[in-house]
């Protein structure tokens, strides 16, 4: 019988999480039913929306329970697997949730081909990540050639690919993010033909600086976090302007809402620019996720398109790694190894 | 040589508009010149976007300025025309201004035919409003059978067309307006399976009730006024919804900022439902007035489309009748009378 290390939630968080709402346990794995079978985790995936599942408000999603596994998707080795599984050895990606082994259904993974890209990648650029930015820049946005274009979280698992595709679509790109360190990746190998550092502005000077950048102003604001980079920005949109909403980390957790632009300029700003702001969820998008990983996977197997991660080591560093995860602390893709190749 | 009685705007205003941001004035007007007419104003149109206009700041369109005529459009007759012009008699719509007389040029209006329908309806359900509600509820929020719409300022120019429109169109259809008068003339003429008047709730109050006339949630809430109709039915929206954003009358003169919602609220709202919330501005859509009005024209002369007036007597009353326009004291179309009929 086969255990598994897990981490569950502890309890839910007023605002900023801590580690005190997660719990590592111990359990033993039922055997796989048919169609069923056991995962080894390797890599695990963090990212900003696993917040939203933290709190008890219905969203896209149900919340993850109090005491239940904290919910992930996985790149994993099979090594146990009922009739109509994957044979052992086979490496998936799926909902293998902060665990270092999983149950799960064939029919909820996709095989990972190690030949095409690190495995790893299945969880950023080629995976949900890639995905979500594929979708917010080409459907949600309708970006075209000659646009400005504005990504915040610019250097995240999703900013990254934005900014790289729309380089290549032709559009200028300039990116926001928190810090040097992360600005100057953009601008050296994230194709940004600027990037902003908004820990060193406040949102009037943000403003400037994103408007020295982008003279003809902005017809696309990708929007991840909210906040003061949304006051920065919105201002600067153009007529027909369109802002894919993809995230709001900076709300996430509460803070900042006081000083939160109030609605009513927002409106103003929709409405006298006819702006399209739009939310989306990826999930939606599945239908699209061949079209994305055709056009995309040959250009992460040639260097075309980069990729940064930042790795935790076991799972036991994974509450941690993601409360920096929300904090900005991270560079690219925040992954936590779990288990060794196959 | 013809002159004009005008009214200007005197001073700009600070919050609510009064008399006092209005003065009357006499003109002479210059002889036309080629491609121009003098056109002698019958019936003048009030609405509620010549609120922006006084004000200083940006939009659309450039302000009116301190000292100018307040723009509106009008229908009137051709009384005198240089080379290029329409003969007189002719009868028209275009931008005349709150004046007796104005001098247009010829490609800035659109002739009326005083037997397809009365003519002041070129300037109500045949003309920019209608136009506006065709607009949003089609191209904005491609509006599709069975679905569920909350239409704000039910009875107003927009609304009561968007009502109709959509009703026809089979949508379920739930009005909000001001007044038990104005919720039982949407229910028994303009085609509302359901209105509720926002006067006698509050945001909360205004929810249950709409929920209640909705009870498969809101695909398409058609944005007319913002402030408390917007706070009560954003939680009722369902995913995917639409909100076409037409106008904002609750916040033109900054009232009802403080109690607004605060934005990380909708931010969420429009990221968990993946909402589209969709500035719009009629004059963008000039390429398909033609489709417009042959689609609804016809239902106006049958009947089948109906619309309400609210009429003020003389140009002189043109003041009045737009601060209580603001103030939501109309029931339907705001007409000022300023000259007789040909």
């Amino acid at each position: 019988m086969t255990h598994a290390r897990r981490i569950v939630l502890a309890a839910r968080p007023e605002g900023r999480p801590t580690q005190d709402n997660f719990r590592e346990e111990t359990a033993k794995l039922t055997a796989p039913a048919e169609g069923e079978m056991i995962v080894r985790t390797i890599w695990l995936s963090l990212d900003p929306y696993m917040r939203g599942r933290m709190d008890a408000a219905k969203s896209y999603a149900p919340p993850v329970e109090v005491g239940g596994v904290m919910e992930a998707a996985g790149v994993g080795e099979v090594i146990e697997a009922a009739p109509g599984g994957h044979v052992p050895g086979t490496l998936v990606v799926g909902p293998l949730g902060w665990a270092s082994h999983a149950v799960v259904r064939a029919d909820a993974v996709r095989v990972v081909d190690p030949e095409a890209a690190p495995i790893q990648t299945a969880l950023g650029v080629l995976g949900m990540p890639g995905h979500t930015a594929w979708v917010g820049l080409n459907e949600i946005a309708g970006a075209e050639q000659g646009e400005t274009i504005v990504v915040s979280a610019a250097t995240g698992a999703v900013g990254a690919v934005v900014g790289q595709l729309a380089r290549r679509k032709g559009l200028r790109v300039i990116g926001v993010a928190g810090g040097a360190e992360k600005c100057a990746l953009a601008e050296a190998e994230l194709g940004y033909d600027a990037c902003l550092d908004h820990r060193s502005h406040d949102a009037d000077g943000l403003r400037e600086a994103i408007a020295a950048a982008a003279p003809g102003g902005v017809d696309i604001y990708y929007e991840n976090v909210g906040g003061k980079t949304l006051q920065a920005v919105l201002p600067l949109m153009n007529q027909r302007g369109r802002i894919p909403l993809c995230g709001m980390i900076a709300w996430y957790s509460g803070q900042g809402l006081d000083e939160a632009m109030a609605l009513p300029a927002v409106w103003r700003a929709v409405l006298v620019k006819r702006l399209r702001v739009q939310g989306f969820i990826v999930f939606d998008h599945a239908h699209r996720f061949d079209a994305f990983h055709t056009e995309v996977a040959p250009l992460v197997k040639t260097g075309e398109i980069r990729w940064r991660e930042s790795v935790a080591e076991g799972l036991e560093a994974a509450p941690q790694a993601f409360l920096d995860l929300l904090a900005g602390k991270n560079l690219g893709k925040q992954l936590v190894r779990v288990g060794p190749d196959p």
